[in-house]
């Protein structure tokens, strides 16, 4: 054990800040603490006259960083080897995008007295929707202007991205815009904090945000020019000079540790900080996404992420949130799609409709796992949040279809499982279209552990393997491989991202295999599907649903007519 | 009080018999008497392998003649001036299509020890859907060979009437359809035991059931020809001279009180026994119906009544599932529409899904009553047992769209009785639209009188006022009301329905009136409502749904952030 070194991946969540310390020789996490952020309700201020509105204090995210290290290197300390002097680097992953106004001195304003209480001066959550109005403008103005911007992102321009932020916060707050010096994205804020950066201009941003949510790709010189920038307004085109100019992978280094964290946390002065990244993207890299081989991080909301050599050029994809190159494994183009609700579908049916608490979705899968598929004649639309891949947008919701009298909750939660899942096969299906193989699915989080219900009709749907990735903790075991890669070979830990993954990434022994005649029901099932999606979802195709219902009807009798297959 | 003379109804309902006895001079119910039916589930037979099966018990139906009509004369014995020797005739009413299996003795096979245990010697309820394939293929057989059948049925034979029932029978159990020697409607089965009728070539039939559901009519001689029933089997076309060979309207003698029964009641022997109808059909002529008055029963299903005086011929409408000559009112044509669901839906809601007791029908309603129309973002399609009236398909079912992650369950609750009226309000449009204007509308049934945010909520979809019938019981003082035509002047009765009506029929005072505001709303949902409905309902008309989604986002974002209305 005593040539071991260590990195740190630090994984800030929606609700929570957790941290892993990782043996790197061995990928063994060797401490890990969870901190959750103290303000508004989990960490999320909300606003009880606009549901679209989802902020996160800036102070929680400063917090946390002591909040949730120090409790992990003390746990860390206990195991036989290690020593804090043996830690080499630390790596950051956030939700995202999540812009931060801060001052010239690289102060949040939501920290500062003047604008404490003011929900636009805080961090704009990933969730956050109030910009909906302004990512319609901004998809139209670039499909009208610079239809190549658009393509990047999958044909639409989202609520939840960097832009359509920045203008809402213009729109409905002058003064927190004027005070913004510049807008920095939470991934990027981060590594600065640790690394001592006080200007925003010496800020190192990271491609996977800066390419994924703020249309920035070198092949345009970077962000969108200020002549497009100044059709938003030109106080946006202003900001330009002050925002992101260059982006790096998040194998490189965002800085040094600097001395005031080196004493906070107790760890050497001077090791790598490595250019943070989308939590999504580095529990991809964590989970050992490789080309072929789908990543899926679910929760609340799940996010999708492949990658495909960057030696052919990849085509855009419509409808798929972010083509990036080198922002998952550099040396590859990532592929990022997602859907806005999964978890929290199933959380508002038990919370919101069955007004049950969290044991309830114990009972509900129970009963959902004795139906077979198509039994219940329901089928659903899953946009309670919007859609974000493949159709992008938040103007959307959710749908339930062949409700009879004697329609129980038990089929509608199966039936909200199964929309998920149709729901990431019709994203699955468009990125195969244009030539992106995907032979299975590594799938992270709690559902993945916790639902065999879920995981069998997953496989079912998409027709494919369900591995499960063996850490819990992907993202920030993604982070802190990438700190290793950052820290790089002469500090002892590695060449490439891949050499590192070879070490660190397991899958668990269970594996979710699709059965053929559970297959066949769900392709029919998944056509009506795709009828819906494609009539509620698109301007151009014209349906009449007059076959829905009675299809669904149909294949109802005909599985209930059948003798029960063993299990 | 010592010139008064009576009369008795009796109004076979889903679950239970309800006896009434009117004073015939006032109106005044002077006894009343409610009977529930032993049997299966509340009345109802049903089937777990086959939810489309719902049948009931005739001996349940011959016990009910004494278990309700000796109660209800027990009470009125009571009151001053009530001799059961000034009762001067019965109506009877029940539910329909209901047929039932009888042998050559008028003995339904139901109550023989051999059939006894099986559910196809039962009588056919009229929400049974077992025979929807049946329905299917008479619809397709009379639109190739006998269109004009089909054109005063709205344009669809349905699962729930007559024929779909028996040709049914003859494909599931041809021992049944063997041993019937004839199949009587529940409407005409009991004034024929009342009067003591024991062939069933005697049994006299009302014009309602046989119109409405067996397709009669005088002008193509009574019911479907031979060749046409030969289509659907010869063993049907060979029962068509032992079925109805001429149908009468309610005002007239179907028999005398036979004296077995005269003594079972302790009533005169010989008093006139009126010609069955629907409990709908007569319920609104105890609610008052007439020219521009509509009757709406509101109850697990609805039923919509209007007439229109038959000195000018009325054309046919499509979807609405009958116009019949003088099947309400002599001198008038009916017409009849309805739902298969509204009570049932909010019952529905609220046991399977919430899984909640009756009580939680006052809760959701004092919660949605809250809301204001359109706040909610919701909107849904009253399909979960099909639809009745237009569209007469009962493999339609239930719609939700709109939902969002915040989306409650007295949100839903409230969408779900707006979707009901939006499904009335398609109904009243459609027959407008040939010429039968409604100016107002009269309701009877337990929710009108109990739930002012439907009555409320109907009002402003219908933009009509919204009254309610004096009487709780309308459909047994219907009968009554037709029993003192029936017995006529001589005996102290009336000379006509209309005479009669305008001393037995009365309204309470509370009126429901739409408000313009409320209305505005409600005029946009319905247009998409409107969308959906025909999208999924009809099959040549074709629509991309982009917008509805949108609409309902915008409508409820606007209602919102509109000042609350003072109530």
């Amino acid at each position: 054990m005593s040539d071991s070194v260590y990195t740190i991946g630090i994984d800030y969540g929606s609700n929570s800040v957790r941290c892993v310390v990782v043996d790197t020789r061995s990928g063994r996490e060797v401490g890990s603490a969870v901190w959750n952020y103290p303000s508004g309700e989990a960490g999320v201020l909300t606003d009880p006259a606009n549901p679209h509105v989802a902020r996160q204090s800036p102070a929680d995210f400063i917090a946390g960083i002591e909040g949730a290290v120090r409790p992990a290197l003390a746990q860390a300390a206990g195991q036989p080897g290690f020593t804090a002097a043996r830690v080499i680097g630390i790596g950051v992953d956030t939700t995202g995008s999540t812009p931060i106004p801060v001052d010239a001195s690289l102060v949040p304003l939501g920290v500062k007295p003047e604008f404490r209480d003011n929900l636009n001066a805080q961090a704009w959550m990933w969730k956050d929707h109030s910009g909906m109005a302004e990512a319609e403008k901004i998809t139209r103005l670039a499909a009208r202007h610079r239809p190549h911007y658009l393509a990047k992102c999958g044909g639409t321009y989202s609520s939840e991205w960097f832009f359509s932020k920045l203008w809402h916060c213009l729109k409905v707050d002058r003064k927190v815009f004027a005070a913004a010096y510049s807008w920095i994205e939470f991934a990027d804020f981060i590594p600065a904090v640790l690394a001592g950066i006080r200007r925003p201009e010496d800020v190192c941003c990271g491609v996977c945000a800066t390419g994924h949510k703020a249309m920035y790709c070198e092949e345009w010189g970077g962000l969108p020019d200020a002549e497009f920038l100044a059709r938003l307004s030109p106080a946006i085109a202003a900001l330009r000079p002050r925002l992101c100019q260059k982006a790096y992978t998040a194998d490189q280094v965002a800085g040094r540790l600097c001395p005031e964290y080196a004493v906070k946390l107790g760890l050497p002065a001077g090791i790598a900080i490595a250019v943070g990244a989308f939590d999504a993207h580095l529990g991809a890299v964590g989970a050992g996404v490789s080309a072929g081989r789908m990543v899926k991080i679910l929760g609340t909301s799940t996010c999708d992420v492949l990658v495909a050599p960057n030696t052919t050029k990849l085509p855009d994809i419509p409808g798929v949130c972010g083509i990036v190159n080198g922002s998952v494994l550099p040396g590859y183009y990532a592929i990022e799609a997602g859907q806005s609700a999964v978890g929290d579908i199933f959380n508002w049916f038990v919370r919101c409709v069955c007004e049950g608490d969290s044991r309830l979705h114990g009972e509900l899968t129970d009963q959902a796992s004795a139906l077979r598929p198509g039994e219940s004649g329901l089928l659903a639309l899953d946009w309670n949040n919007g859609n974000r891949t493949i159709l992008v947008d938040a103007r959307l919701s959710g749908l339930l279809v062949g409700c009879t009298l004697h329609t129980t909750r038990a089929e509608i939660y199966r039936a909200l499982i199964e929309a998920t899942a149709f729901g990431a096969r019709r994203i699955l299906d468009r990125i195969e279209e244009y030539g992106v193989k995907v032979s299975e699915v590594v799938n992270c989080g709690g559902i993945a552990e916790k639902n065999p219900l879920f995981m069998q009709i997953y496989a079912d749907v998409l027709g494919r393997p369900m591995r499960i990735s063996g850490s819990a903790q992907t993202c920030a075991l993604g982070s802190a491989l990438m700190a290793a890669v950052a820290a790089g070979p002469a500090a002892g830990g590695y060449a490439s991202a891949e050499e590192a993954q070879a070490v660190i990434c397991t899958f668990k022994d269970k594996v979710y295999r699709p059965s053929p005649d559970r297959q066949a029901v769900y392709e029919e099932l998944y056509g009506l599907y795709r009828e819906l999606h494609d009539s509620f979802g698109l301007r151009r195709k014209k349906f009449d649903h007059y076959g829905v219902m009675k299809s669904l009807l149909a294949i109802s009798q005909r599985v209930k007519s059948q003798p029960a297959a063993t299990p």
